[in-house]
């Protein structure tokens, strides 16, 4: 809940900068709570996330950045799509 | 990246928690640029995420928790998933 309140914050300081696209912005983390070592799948579901957004609108390779963080107890996956201007 | 941070600290403190359960989270958000009305897609999406995490990990319908909120120029979904204990 305060994450999403950060994130919304966040999100208004974006929009009020010079240029104002369209984006999609998806995290996601794994949190591990370090007893067990789980398989890290998120580098292998980045591709199917992808593949979700593109069902829903157009995305062009180099309009997508993705970064990938891996911790001891956390992994992040963030990807950032910018979305095509329509008209 | 700063939302990184506040995440990774976040996801710390919960770490340190009494109960530190293993867990998924996704947060999707659609920026707007408040100039185009788009169509929000992002409640269509959420049952394709939920079956992208399922190809990887065992989800309990019970051990799932979805909010989504929808502003004037951010709609933004999030998803819990609680991950079962293995042995």
């Amino acid at each position: 809940m305060s994450i999403l309140e950060i994130f919304r914050s966040r999100e208004k300081k974006a929009n009020s900068a010079a240029i104002a696209r369209e984006r999609l912005q998806i995290i996601v983390a794994h949190e591990r709570n370090g007893q067990h070592t789980t398989p890290d799948y998120l580098p292998a579901m980045k591709q199917d996330i992808l593949n979700v957004v593109r069902k829903y609108v157009q995305v062009e390779q180099d309009h997508v950045s993705i970064t990938f963080e891996n911790q001891q107890d956390v992994s992040i996956l963030e990807l950032n799509v910018t979305l095509p201007d329509n008209d």
